[in-house]
C-alpha cells in the first residue's frame, strides 16, 4: 500500500471521552493505537469503559480478521499530559465556541508540532477554531457520527489556515483504521451531514407538532422505505435508478417543478417549546416499549453489524460502500497477519480461530445453526492454509486446495455470544492431499462441542484438477505435520456414520 | 391469524404499469395474486416484463418459504375490462390531477362495489382525488416507494370521505402479502415519506449548487453513517439513544436552540436551471463510474435483500423493521405450506428445497462457499421434519431431531445465481433415529455436485436427552421410509473420509 493512501498512527491522544470522544477512544484502541485520554467529568472513566465494551461486542460480531493487539488505554491528569507524543489529537468537548478555542489553544501549546488536531464539532466552521492558535494549519474538523466504533463516516473539513497536506494526511490516517474520511470540499456551518438531518428534522417536528402522525409512525416511514435503500446508496445515485433509462437529466427535469409546490413548511421554524417536547417524549417512550437506552444500542450495534456485513457480500461478491470498505480493511489485516503472525507451539494443535456466537447463527431454537459449524471450521482451515502460503496471491496464481469431503460430530451445545476456539491437527499429508481435524471449543472451560474432520486437495484451478503444491507450501505443511505426528490421532477420526454419537446440536 | 389482521386477496387490477405500477404487479403476482393490468403505453409489456424480472431475481435471493404459485396476469384493452372481479384496484397513472381524476371515475363505474380502490399518488390528496366519484369511500392514497417489489412500505392514507373500514382492510390486504402498511392519520400533500425526503432533496441541491461538495461525496456522507442508522431505526428511536440514559425529553432540550442557528437555506428554494441540471447529470455519471441502471438496479436489489434478511437476524434472532416483517411472512408461508403440501412421489427421492445460489454464498474464490451447502442440507432436513409433523408447535413442546452427524462429500461446483435442487432418501429409522441421504442438484441439466449424509437424534429439549418421538411423528416417518426401503442404497453410504473422491468446493 503506497503510504499516502494508509498511514498508521501508533499514538492518539482524545479530549473529552463522552459518547463521542468515547466512540472515538473505542475506534482507536481496537485499531491497535494506543490511546492517552483526558476528561474531568467525574463519571468519564465508567461512560468510556461503557462504550468500549459495546464496542468490543460489535466487533467481535463485525469481523473474524485478525484485528491488532489492543491498544493501550490511559487516562490522563491534564490536557498536556494527554497530547504527549500524540500523532493524532481529537477533540471532543461540548459544542461551545468559547470552551473549544480554549481547549484547542491548550492541545496546540502541548502537542508535538507534526501532530494532527482534529475536532469532533458538529457544526462550527474550521475556521472559527483556527482563531488565536499558534498553528493552526495542522487543525480541521473530524466530524464523526454516533455509534464511532461503527459508522465509518468522518466529514473532514479544513479552515481557511488549515494546510492542504493536513486533510490529506488526516484521510490516510482514517482510512488505515477502516474508516471513511470524506473530504468536504468548502467549510460551512453543520458541514454536509447535518445540513441533511437539520432539513429533514426540522420538517419531521412539524408532522409531529401537526398530529399528521406520531413519532414511531415517522420512523417506520423511514426504517420501510428510504432508509433501506440510503443504507447502499445514496439520495443522487437512488434517483438516478428512479429516472431510468432516460438518465439523471431526465429525473431532474420531471422533478424540478415540485420545487416550487407547498409541500414542506421549511419557511417557518417550528417552535420546539415544553408541549412539544412532552408530546414527542411520550410518543418516544410508547415506541421504545420498555426496552431501555442500553438494549436499544445492543439492538442498533447488532443491525448495524448485520447490514455492513451484508453490504460485504454485495456487488456479486467485492463488496458495496460499507461494506467494501469493511473488505478492505479486513484484507489489509490478514496480509499483516500474515507478516506478523505470532510463533506458535507447533507439537500442539494449532489455534488459528477464535470468536463469538453471533446473533445471526442463532436458529429458531435458539441453538447455533448447523451450518456455523462448518462456517468456523472453514474458517480454521482458511487460516491454516495462509499459514502455510496459500494466500490470495497464490490463489490468484492459479492454485488452491479444495475440500472434497467433510465428516462433522456434534457433541455439545453453544449459546449466544458464547466465546469459540478452534483448534487444527494435520493427520496426513501427501503432494496433492491434506487431512485435517478441527476441534470446536466453547466457553472459559473450553468443553468440545463439535469436531470437523476434512480432506483437502490441491488443485490447479484453471485446469481443475489435481496437482501437487508448490514446494515452498509443501515444506511449510510438512514443518507442521512433523510436529504434529508426536499428537495421538483422535478416536473419531476415519469414522463412518453409524457410530454411536453424544446428541447435540438442533437440525 | 384473526381475518382483521390479514387479509389474503385473490385478484387485483392495476391501472398503469410503469415503474411504480409494474413493481405493483410484481408484488401481487408474487403473493400469488392474479393481475388485470391495463396501460395503452406500447412499452407496457416490455416495461413490466423487466420489473418482473427483477422482482424474481430478487425474491430468488430474498426467502427460501414456500411462495405460493405465482398469478396469473393479464394484459387488458380498457380499465373496465381490467378492473373486472379485481377485490383491489391500484391506480398509478402520471401524477396529474386532472388525469387521476378521470381514470379514478373510470375505475370507480366499472370496479365492483366491494373492490378498493388505491392510488399511488406520491403527493395529491386523497380528498381531491375523490372528487366527483360515485362511491368516494373506497378510495384511499395507497404510496409505495421504488423497488415496490422490495420495499415493504405503504403510506395509507385516507381522504374527507374515505370510509374508516376501507383504511382497516387496506392495511390488513397489504399486511397479508408482506408489505408494511403504515397509516398516516391525517392527510397533507405528499404524507411523510416524501415531505421529508422534499426537504433533505432541497437542501442537499444548496450544497451541490454552492459547490460545498459533489453528488458522490454527499451520497458518500448519507450512505458511511445516517443511512445505516435509518435501515434499521429511524430518527425518533436513533434520537433517542443519542440522548442517553438522560432520555428523549433531555436530548430534545439540548437540541432546541439549533433549530435557531442559520444552518440551513431552506428558507429560500433553489432554482433548478438548466446549469445546475447539468451540473448534477454530468457528477452522477461520474459517480456512476460506467455502471448502466440495469446494473445499478441489481446491485441496489440484492444490497437490499442482505440488508433484509440482516435485520431478520437482528434483535437476537427475533427479527427487527423490515427484518421481522419478512420473518413474519415467511412464518404464515411455512404455516399455509403445511397445511396445503402438494402430494408428492413417495416412491422417489423427496424434492424439499428448490433454491439459487445467493451472491452473499460466493466466496473470493467465485465458488459457493463449503458452509452454505451444508445450509441448504439443513433447509432439506428442516423441511422434512416439517413433512413428518415436526413443526414449530412441535419444537415449543420441548421435543426436536437433533444432528448429531454429518457426512458431506463436494462433487462438482455451482455458480452465482444456478438453480438448485436437494433431494432427500430415508436410510434408516427408528424410535429415537433418523438417518438421512441428501444429494444437491446443480443447474437445468441436475447435475450432482454434493451429498450430505445425516444422522439425527430425536431429543426431550429441556432434558437434553434422546426420546422417542411422538407416535404420529413416527408414523408419518414410516410411511415415507417404508416407500423409500426399495430405493437403491447410495454407494456413499456409510463411507469414511479416505475413500476416493472427485474433487470440488474450494476450502
Amino acid at each position: 500500500m503506497p503510504i499516502e493512501k494508509f498511514a498508521p498512527i501508533s499514538r492518539a491522544a482524545c479530549i473529552g471521552g463522552g459518547v463521542i470522544g468515547g466512540g472515538w477512544v473505542a475506534r482507536f484502541l481496537l485499531a491497535g493505537i494506543d490511546v492517552r485520554l483526558f476528561d474531568p467529568h467525574p463519571d468519564a472513566e465508567r461512560i468510556v469503559a461503557e462504550v468500549l465494551a459495546n464496542a468490543e461486542r460489535a466487533y467481535g460480531l463485525l469481523t473474524s480478521a485478525p484485528l491488532p493487539r489492543r491498544g493501550r488505554l490511559s487516562f490522563c491528569a491534564s490536557v498536556a499530559e494527554a497530547v504527549e507524543g500524540a500523532q493524532w489529537v481529537q477533540e471532543s468537548v461540548p459544542e461551545r465556541l468559547d470552551l473549544k478555542r480554549r481547549v484547542l489553544a491548550e492541545i496546540d501549546a502541548a502537542a508535538p508540532a507534526e501532530a494532527l488536531i482534529g475536532s469532533s464539532t458538529s457544526g462550527l466552521k474550521p475556521t472559527d477554531l483556527q482563531e488565536g492558535l499558534t498553528h493552526p494549519g495542522r487543525l480541521f474538523v473530524a466530524h464523526p457520527y454516533n455509534p464511532v466504533y461503527l459508522l465509518p463516516l468522518v466529514e473532514i473539513v479544513g479552515g481557511a489556515q488549515t494546510v492542504p497536506a493536513t486533510v490529506e494526511r488526516a484521510k490516510a490516517v482514517l482510512d488505515a483504521i477502516g474508516m471513511k474520511g470524506v473530504v468536504i470540499a468548502r467549510e460551512i456551518e453543520a458541514f454536509v451531514g447535518d445540513r441533511l438531518l437539520e432539513a429533514l428534522w426540522r420538517e419531521a417536528l412539524w408532522l409531529i407538532k401537526d398530529d399528521i402522525c406520531d413519532v414511531e409512525t415517522l420512523d417506520d416511514v423511514i426504517r420501510y422505505s428510504f432508509g433501506l435503500r440510503w443504507a447502499q446508496m445514496g439520495l443522487f445515485q437512488t434517483y438516478r435508478i428512479a429516472g431510468g433509462e432516460a438518465g439523471m437529466r431526465h429525473f431532474l427535469a420531471q422533478f424540478g417543478p415540485c420545487l416550487q409546490w407547498p409541500w414542506t413548511k421549511l419557511t417557518d421554524v417550528v417552535d420546539l417549546d415544553d408541549t412539544l417536547v412532552e408530546k414527542i417524549g411520550a410518543q418516544s417512550d410508547a415506541q421504545a416499549a420498555g426496552l431501555s437506552i442500553r438494549e436499544l444500542e445492543r439492538i442498533r450495534d447488532e443491525n448495524l453489524v448485520g447490514i455492513v456485513q451484508a453490504l460485504k457480500a454485495g456487488q456479486s461478491g467485492e463488496g458495496w460502500g460499507a461494506g467494501k470498505l469493511l473488505k478492505e480493511f479486513e484484507q489489509r489485516l490478514w496480509a499483516q497477519a500474515g507478516h506478523t503472525a505470532p510463533p506458535v507451539d507447533m507439537k500442539a494443535p494449532l489455534e488459528l480461530v477464535e470468536t463469538r456466537v453471533s446473533p445471526a447463527w442463532i436458529d429458531y431454537n435458539g441453538h447455533m445453526t448447523e451450518h456455523r459449524y462448518l462456517q468456523v471450521f472453514g474458517d480454521a482451515t482458511d487460516a491454516l492454509l495462509r499459514r502455510i502460503g496459500v494466500d490470495l496471491a497464490y490463489v490468484e496464481g492459479g492454485h488452491s486446495y479444495y475440500t472434497v469431503e467433510t465428516h462433522l460430530r456434534h457433541l455439545d451445545e453453544a449459546k449466544l455470544g458464547e466465546g469459540l476456539v478452534c483448534t487444527t491437527q494435520i493427520l496426513a499429508t501427501d503432494e496433492k492431499r491434506l487431512h485435517v481435524f478441527h476441534r470446536l471449543h466453547a466457553g472459559p472451560e473450553r468443553r468440545e462441542i463439535a469436531t470437523g474432520e476434512h480432506m483437502l486437495l490441491h488443485v490447479d484451478t484453471s485446469a481443475g484438477r489435481a496437482t501437487p503444491a508448490a514446494a515452498q507450501v509443501l515444506s511449510a505443511l510438512d514443518a507442521i505435520a512433523a510436529a504434529h505426528a508426536g499428537l495421538e490421532r483422535p478416536a473419531a477420526a476415519g469414522r463412518a456414520i453409524g457410530h454411536k454419537a453424544r446428541l447435540a446440536t438442533p437440525a
